[in-house]
């Protein structure tokens, strides 16, 4: 194939090798039929197939062929389920399959830096590890029926506002070690086809023509070999795109994107050879995709219906429950109030707004499920398109709230409040819908709130409910899977991938979201979510990885291979976890590894691994997990590499981020000692502890006593001012005894030690 | 004058100019004698007078002799009171005078980043206007008696750990507005005879060799007539520094200083210009000193002991008295406990640490004023050198607390626990202080707990106690003074000059602080102290402004010369404040300003004006600011000037930071339009918001209708889509109607027009 690639490269025009790097349209590549170069087609994703029929935008506004919505990135990924959205994913491939489909364009890692981003939805998490496990998972679903995807948007593309033109300034280290990990293990482990650009600028430089993202991380650190596509539009300059390892630009821009490369690559300013490499990557990936089409493929709507159902039950959190009042008992009354009850939030706005093949009605699932043993009215509360409260439906809600046993509220954001192409300015639902819960919640105790919502938002109200289920963008199915959880046919299991904050101003991008102009400073560096509210103190409303259930888990006997190991060893650890209630659930067991010490700045800890157990009353699992250096390593943006800080680590296991049941200790020792290089302005303290360094200065200052008076007190302050003092302070406090030479003597000889 | 000088440099030899740019030894400047250039002195301060006896040390270890030890800055400047703070200065400079001491090492305008750092009781505040007026009345009272002060440390050293080393990354914006703003007022009005530069770096250029901050902005944006002299030991390369605009090495380098500067001069890397220029500045400050140098100067220690208590007491901070249970009553029984009234805690340690003219021994205080009116007792609670709780001493207070009436407990921070040289690592006060409020407070509920300490404390004990008078370090007099405090002689009028946090964590700074290794960054910005607790609504234990009184205030008529103004008019603001209660009292008004909508990251509002007022019960008075061009203004980088956005302000008068009584609002236009530079990737959101580029722009756009089937939505979503798109966009959409080359000349059509 290699072969083949090379010799149809060699046959091939330059304005033929131009032409390959844009699409035709909005969706196809360009055929090259003299050379048998076939067209293959993308389309939107990524929890679902967005494939139009007729007309061309990149933002759902024309019709598209039907396909299986399932619940977005956000809510999937509170199923910390690997396994789950593995089979997501692959019904969405059969899907693609069906459809000629070559490449789905998703799943989307990028980190949720503040709330507000208006794409959150399709994200999966505020931390990297969790993020980039649920992208794997999806990748390798979609991948698996040969199909592509398209993994995005690389990278800082955090927010919507000003999306194609802001400039995100982010230090390599808060790079390395929360937005790009959120790539990195994903393009090594599942080599998605394709990775997309995103809009913004990184560090000053287009993600569209940014070499250091594209070529030195993604392709020669990182090893992807597939094809970078451009964020349809996002092409600034075409040529210096290419060169930087931009492969296809999307969709067609007329013609104007190939003549740049034409006149580039003639007038010199780009190599013919860098085009080549272009054409390369994506003949491969185009045969590739050629070789994997399924003929006359089709897929059965019923079952990815159904398994849509299981991935939103799945997905969905139990954030209150207070007196156990769910799950509901199988009798009585129950008023269902709220218009997305009848006309469900189940999906968000923008290029990822498919055309479902069927959708739940919340009121008829729950119907079907209780009808038979309980009694239900509907009643709409408000009206989805306002904010203003309507006196008139909430009359009728407290009405139908104080004539039942149980009021089950189900509102949340408007689809009008969170879409691709703006982000939100404030973190609540709508007036109509707070004044209709405090209202029901009035004249009925027994009030459950179920949530309907793509992202974070606060919750004043909630001291007035007795319990609330966050829903997330559930998918077409979702009404299913509500009625599954409210009555009690599967216990919640979902945790947050995200915290959830009392006030959004306590979020640790807000003194600095959406930015200046078209700057955007991540000066939070590495804390993002709960490494923030962690080493803030500051508490949220609901932790990341918090989620309640119907039953209780106990967990027990942690333990870990070694206590002392070498950063190039892997650590082992397991530890029990015991179903102690009288229902079935499945409990998600979380990994947590913190640095007892650093020289580092470092978050207080850090998710390194993650396990979701099913267990039957009564019974006992062992989870098992995998540390190796990553888990204890920081980035090192000197030695340009992974660093693991020789001293104690915790790991610390249990059931959320602030829920931590077990504890154990292990010390690791780094392989890679850093390069010394002392200068005059190194401190006494600092050579201090360096053992070499330290013989060479201590007979130095064993003769201080009479060269500094200042010496002779032995305070605490004297001491901690010895600590602080730069070498080249000798010469000046030794009144004398030490010169500029014999600094400079001195400086060689620490540095000669190795 | 400036002619002699001129004539006396002319017969300098380059190494008598050399020579005069280092110390002699620790305190005095060289003489050249066959010219007739005299040695003067200075020595530290800056709350008093630190002349050594005998031995050189910077650190206050050796003897010195003694003088009136006044309130630290810190305590000073919660009097909020310029003329007190003028009088202090002054009595500081008459003893100057009496020692002959030309220059006084102070006053420190160092912004309060962290309340953790050690020598956090030597600045004023964590606001650059209420440190600047605090520092400009100290100037200005010391040099009214003919001495010289040295206004330090100059800049951006807010940390003592790594001080020497440690590079502190400051955003040019964040320097300017924050940092710089505390020394720039006070340079341009007070004009301090000398500028004292720190040890550390700044933005990568050690502060005392950086000539952005000693050159650009101090000499020439500023205008600072005087010389710079270096922190003690901090000079790094002495030629670059002098070249940079230090002019005075301190203290001597032994001659390895002065030959860098001859050997630089010789080898030409120097020019001997700029050594005369260094020459001239120090001479014109060395004769300045002789000029106003007064023979047999002497002054009265009684009175400045007096002056003392009066600015002690002006500064003491009423934190909370719950069921006004001070003042304490002039009858009963007072269980007077814990070691620092008998050993006081009164000033802190390291260059500024002096010897008293007498000292307060305050439990003989509190019986000199109550002696003969109650029953006093004293036990000492703990040992100050220990953080272990003695169980033999609580048990002592405890029995003296429940037989008293009240109790009135001494703690706060010990010396070891602040201090030139190092930081704190926690806002704790020790535990056997902690221990001993607790077992107090259980047996008396009349617990009154005054502190002692140079910066802001945790208070986990807070709710245990009814009354916590904040003392700071209150300098020699403190026991009178809190004496007229606690038996109500005077009410308590002093505000807090920073904010106290519930937690260190919730610090702005804490996240980075104090840096990595040798690099500090200052990653919160514009948000230090109330800016951020503001913004992220995070509530202090008490906020910024914050003080109670005996009596009561109400504030009235808040009225502005005009409600819409130009930025080069001035705006005049008055507000009446009557002493509606039955003392009489003094109250600090403040005025903070904010910008209701803006650009650009802003605080929510910032302190621009205040005023202390003393009123009679029943009394009114009227107080007035006059607010200008600075009040209303962000630094605008671009600009390289302070720039008022055109909009609407709130003028917001209060008790505190957070005791906001009056608002108006006031239009301000600004008289400077900013330059355009559109570009490719300017927005369209942008080019609306710009009339001349709007009506270009929408020209165009009438047409975008059939040339984009996107806008023929109409959505939210569109909108702002269309907002946030870049008009090179328009290359790709419009599907071949506009062209590159079109853009480039709707781009040179945009930036044509001014």
């Amino acid at each position: 194939m290699v072969l083949n690639i090379q010799e149809i490269i060699a046959q091939m025009t330059l304005e033929e090798k131009a032409g390959l790097c844009s699409g035709l349209d909005f969706w196809q590549t360009k055929a090259v039929e003299r050379l048998g170069i076939p067209s293959i087609m993308m389309t939107d994703g990524p929890h679902g197939l967005r494939k139009q029929k007729a007309g061309n935008d990149h933002l759902g506004i024309f019709d598209s062929v039907p396909s299986t919505c399932f619940p977005a990135g956000a809510g999937m990924a509170c199923s910390w389920d690997r396994e789950l959205i593995k089979q997501v994913g692959a019904a969405i491939g059969e899907e693609c399959q069906a459809e000629d489909v070559s490449i789905l364009l998703g799943p989307g890692a990028n980190i949720k830096r503040s709330p507000l981003c208006g794409r959150n939805f399709e994200y999966f998490s505020e931390d990297p590890y969790l993020s980039s496990e649920m992208a794997i998972g999806h990748i390798e679903g979609v991948q698996s029926q040969g199909v592509g995807t398209s993994l995005k948007h690389f990278a800082a593309n955090n927010q919507e506002h000003r999306r194609m033109s802001v400039d995100a300034i982010v230090d390599e280290r808060t790079l390395r070690e929360i937005y790009l990990a959120s790539f990195e293990s994903v393009v090594k482990k599942a080599q998605p086809w394709t990775v997309m650009c995103s809009y913004n600028q990184v560090n000053g430089e287009y993600a569209s023509e940014n070499p250091y993202l594209l070529t030195d991380i993604l392709k020669e650190e990182w090893g992807h070999e597939g094809f970078v596509v451009s964020d349809w539009g996002a092409v600034n300059e075409r040529a210096k795109g290419l060169a930087a390892g931009l492969e296809l630009e999307m969709p067609s821009s007329n013609g104007a994107g190939d003549q740049k490369i034409i006149d580039a690559v003639q007038s010199g300013t780009l190599s013919e050879a860098a085009l080549d490499r272009a054409v390369g990557r994506l003949l491969s990936i185009i045969f590739k995709a050629v070789e994997n089409d399924k003929e006359n493929a089709s897929y059965d709507p019923e079952a990815h219906h159904q398994l849509a159902r299981v991935a939103a039950r799945e997905s969905m959190v139990l954030l209150k429950n207070e007196g156990g009042l769910l799950p509901l008992k199988r009798e009585g009354s129950y008023a269902v109030i709220g218009d997305f009850a009848r006309n469900p939030r189940y999906q968000g706005g923008g290029s990822s707004h498919i055309k479902p093949t069927r959708l739940d009605d919340i009121y008829y699932s729950l119907l079907e499920e209780a009808g038979s043993y309980a009694k239900l009215s509907y009643s709409q509360g408000y009206v989805s398109d306002s904010d203003e409260p309507s006196l008139e439906l909430i009359g009728q809600a407290i009405e139908a709230a104080s004539q039942a046993d149980t009021a089950i509220v189900f509102v949340g954001l408007p689809e009008r409040y969170e879409s691709e192409g703006y982000d939100r300015t404030h973190l609540r639902i709508p007036e109509s819908q707070i004044r209709l819960i405090e209202a029901v919640a009035d004249v009925q105790p027994n009030t459950v709130v179920v949530l309907s919502n793509g992202s974070a938002i606060e919750m004043p109200w909630i001291s007035n409910v007795k319990a609330v289920l966050e829903g997330y963008l559930g998918g077409q199915a979702l009404g299913g899977a509500i009625s599954d959880l409210l009555f009690g046919n599967v216990s919640p299991s979902g945790k947050l991938a995200e915290t959830f904050p009392m006030e959004l101003e306590h979020n640790p991008s807000y003194l600095n979201f959406p930015g200046e102009g078209d700057t955007v400073e991540y000066k939070e560096g590495l804390f993002v979510g709960y490494r923030y509210y962690d080493a803030k103190r500051i508490s949220p409303l609901f932790p990341f990885g918090y989620g309640l259930s119907y039953t209780t888990f106990a967990y027990s006997d942690l333990s870990v291979s070694s206590h002392s190991l070498k950063d190039t060893d892997t650590l082992q650890v397991s530890v029990k976890v015991t179903n102690t209630g009288a229902m079935q659930g499945k409990e998600v067991v979380q990994l947590y590894v913190k640095d007892i010490l650093s020289n580092m700045v470092r978050p207080e800890k850090e998710l390194k691994g993650f396990a979701k157990v099913d267990l039957q009353p009564g019974e006992t699992k062992q989870v098992s997990f995998t540390l190796d250096r990553r888990a204890f390593a920081y980035y090192n943006v000197k030695l340009k590499d992974w660093h693991v800080e020789t001293g104690e680590f915790e790991i610390l296991v249990g059931a959320s981020s602030q829920e931590i049941l077990l504890v154990e200790s292990v010390v690791v020792e780094s392989t890679v000692s850093l390069a010394k290089s002392y200068t005059r302005n190194s401190t006494i303290g600092d050579l201090m502890g360096d053992p070499q360094a330290a013989a060479i200065i201590q007979a130095m200052l064993s003769q201080a006593g009479e060269m500094m008076p200042m010496l002779q007190d032995g305070s605490d302050m004297m001491i901690e001012m010895m600590r602080n003092m730069p070498i080249r302070a000798m010469v000046m406090f030794s009144q004398g005894a030490m010169t500029e030479q014999g600094l400079d003597e001195l400086i060689n000889l620490l540095n000669s030690n190795k």
